[in-house]
């Protein structure tokens, strides 16, 4: 459906030797960052649009299949968008040393939400038909 | 159980204004680390010890209930921590604004195991029945 | 004259076992947005008043002396601001283990301006003596 | 002499919604781990190499040009190598928008070293002639 690829850079890993993993999470916004990208839109753009604070996570969740090194390659891929009425969720699935070919090293899926700040101040979810038919246009 | 408070930096934000959301896994880790090291051990130890490459991540998730901007405080504390054979899970809960009096702002789990080389090269998970053992003496 | 304590957590260090040299000057910028948060302003309250980007870096640079990790300290010291016409540099100086007392550890300077968008699109560096006279008060 | 194209991600910027300046000098380490490999080694086979921790920061500087947003890219090239008894200095230069047609957008130097722990536990740099002729072989 949409895929990047990313190599793993020493700084990437932590003294065990392996990517430390909150950076597996800078992957998938990444990702979806540059997915809104090549629909024609940005966070940027989404924020001017909706008077958005932005797309914002409301939960997220990994499993790690495999270790990554520095040198190696992983591809992420977004493999499928399920929409809610304030929330929609993106679910990715990593492959290492690029393309289709290689092992599952992670999976994941974040749920996000449009978020806008209200009068008092808070922030609140609201709904997102407006913004699906922009990213699907 | 056990406390840690980090202060939000500027950088670790994003352009929206609040905490880029992988910051929070670094919390998470870093939270867990410390408790380690407040049980007497460390990630090295461990490696020493049991000619591991460390404690490493099956399995992560976190609920983000509100964003944290500079100069805001995080105080997140290890609220349990379940043992079955082969992997421990560490549940989280972020409160804002220090101590146990504020607001939550992030809930999460990490399901974490003990990673030692086969012979073959590959990764597998050992038992953990010494690991708790040295860590809740 | 003004001081930081950071922790050097796990993930602050890279395969070497050491602190990945980027994270210093994470640690510089975190000091320097501290110190404007003590001094009553902020990088948002800048950038509100003056239309501003924010403070910006011009130059950066600094001298390693020792290696630091998981679970040493480093204190932050600013040693010293130097204001120019449309620049002012800031001194740091780290010392190991918490305190005065500790081997320094790493010495740096950055060089900030104040940039603001020019009509034509541009960043800009503007005169200082109202942002001096703000943070001097 | 060697280059590396990299793409500005959203979580690379701050709230001013430029590059968090920390973040340069990630991509100046990832452009010289990537040259090492492309020489035929790796900061781990130095360690495995020289009993070393690997080659480690003693200075670095770096000047900053113009700012990158979200979206952006910035090919970094190594533009010389200077070779001293005990360090040497590597030279950077980063164009936007990728290839040498590109503005320049920050430029910078490493001084690194090869530290190995002494019998002390210290680390000092020794001499550099034979990483020399393995990297210019």
């Amino acid at each position: 459906m949409f895929d990047v690829t990313f190599e793993i850079e020493f700084g990437d890993c932590d003294p065990a030797g392996i990517v430390f993993y909150p950076r597996f999470f800078g992957w998938f916004d990444a990702t979806f960052q540059r997915w809104l990208r090549a629909r024609g839109t940005s966070q940027a753009a989404i924020a001017a649009r909706f008077g958005a604070v932005g797309t914002g996570l409301v939960d997220v969740g990994a499993r790690f299949r495999a270790p990554l090194v520095p040198g190696d390659t992983i591809t992420l891929s977004i493999t499928g968008v399920d929409w809610d009425e304030r929330t929609f969720a993106v679910r990715y699935q990593g492959r290492c040393d690029g393309g289709g070919g290689g092992r599952i090293c992670v999976e994941g899926e974040e749920t996000r939400g449009l978020f806008v700040r209200a009068p008092d101040g808070r922030l609140r979810l609201v709904p997102l038909a407006e913004l699906r038919a922009m990213i699907e246009a």
